[in-house]
């Protein structure tokens, strides 16, 4: 697709780290929240990976991700117990040392009472080397970016507050915008049509999206472009579409 | 891990098609029901991935995927619209041809009156030479499998009817059990203990999952092991190491 301002996209991918996420025992909630944020800051979110708590497996998902893509965001395995494995992965992955980093021992300081402060708890301390600190507002133990890849915690709220503190640190493209139009439609009635317009304009995605509402099936049409104008011109015919069949 | 019996594991990837997940438009909710269920039938699903509507993107995942793992299931973008190309990427990836599959069309005059049974429609007949089709009780417009690959729509409620279609064709294993244990406490102050245990049962999964509540942070173990005289023994080793610290 062509750019506006023929900018280059900024693209990204999430790496999601987490035996509890493939067992199904935990729903992941936070793929939506990511993808939702790059797209309002103009970040292509290209794919997404979930893999196991297994080093082979982040070590290779993530060299393959941080090759190809700006930036690589990983969520999970940053906390205190056997099984948070996710530093470590990464030393390997960027084959440098790990250890603990006395910048973030002194912010998990700010929240743990010295006593308290075991050599568990000493695990989240533990950064690669050449890696910045990322903030975590909510209970201090902080992420880390290495790299184009930005490591972050598994639970939410946690991962909220440190997406926000990267955002401002990212190169940005210009966003995605995009338009839903109601087709009012089964998929099916206005795939024809549909498809004459995506063919005329192969600048700009059209998507369709069918769901189930209480009066039966219907369709959400959604027309994503950079550019407001092409935006306007296309989701103006979408919507012309519509009605002109509603109306037939 | 050993496993129980000594019966190898079954391994199962999914892969999400689809812009909308990546651009934060729609939030997934298959991940979550696939993963619970292959987990009760006893496949281990090993990885997700998440991949845009772009063919060469489904070619090159489908095929990493489904020489890894047992079986693979997809998810997306077999409707009627311009944007739905799984069947089309698919057939790419196996290298046979595609075309309108007889028993499909039959499938789709179930539903949709033969007058409106369109060029778009018809698209969804279209299936890639060697598949055996997938039944949809929902909306007949059906899945297909070929090789080990099994491909299921987007919409949550005829994807959950596809996948109950399917399963009882798997090659099944041992289900993985799980017990969860409560800790009322910080991961930090159980980390400790609980990587000793882990340490002395190396067959046996440990999983550490910190989370809010409205008294503050607390922690959910899960151990996870095949063998349920395995998990019964290491169950109740973990529940008097967190009802030993409460007493302590």
């Amino acid at each position: 697709m062509s750019e506006a301002a023929g900018a280059q996209p900024v693209t990204a991918a999430l790496l999601v780290i987490g035996d509890e996420i493939l067992s199904g025992r935990t729903k992941d909630k936070n793929i939506g929240h990511i993808a939702e944020r790059l797209t309002e800051i103009g970040i292509d979110l290209k794919q997404v990976r979930v893999v196991p708590d297994e080093e082979d497996e982040i070590v290779s998902a993530l060299n393959a991700l941080r090759a190809r893509y700006d930036y690589v965001f990983t969520t999970g395995g940053i906390g205190p117990t056997h099984d948070d494995i996710t530093a470590d992965a990464v030393a390997k992955a960027f084959g440098v040392p790990i250890d603990v980093d006395p910048r973030a021992r002194a912010m998990l300081l700010e929240y743990i009472p010295e006593a308290d402060l075991n050599a568990a708890r000493l695990r989240m301390a533990r950064i690669p080397e050449g890696s910045e600190l990322i903030v975590n507002s909510v209970s201090k133990a902080p992420g880390f970016r290495i790299g184009n890849v930005h490591v972050m915690a598994g639970v939410p709220r946690i991962m909220h507050a440190m997406l926000e503190a990267i955002i401002p640190t990212l190169r940005t493209g210009t966003p995605m915008l995009s338009r839903t139009v109601l087709a009012n439609a089964k998929e099916g009635d206005i795939a024809t049509p549909l498809a004459e317009i995506a063919r005329r304009f192969p600048d700009v995605i059209i998507g369709s999206y069918p769901f189930m509402s209480d009066d039966g099936p219907n369709t959400n049409l959604v027309v994503r472009s950079r550019s407001p104008e092409r935006l306007a011109l296309v989701g103006d015919l979408v919507e012309e579409m519509v009605a002109h069949r509603q109306g037939a």
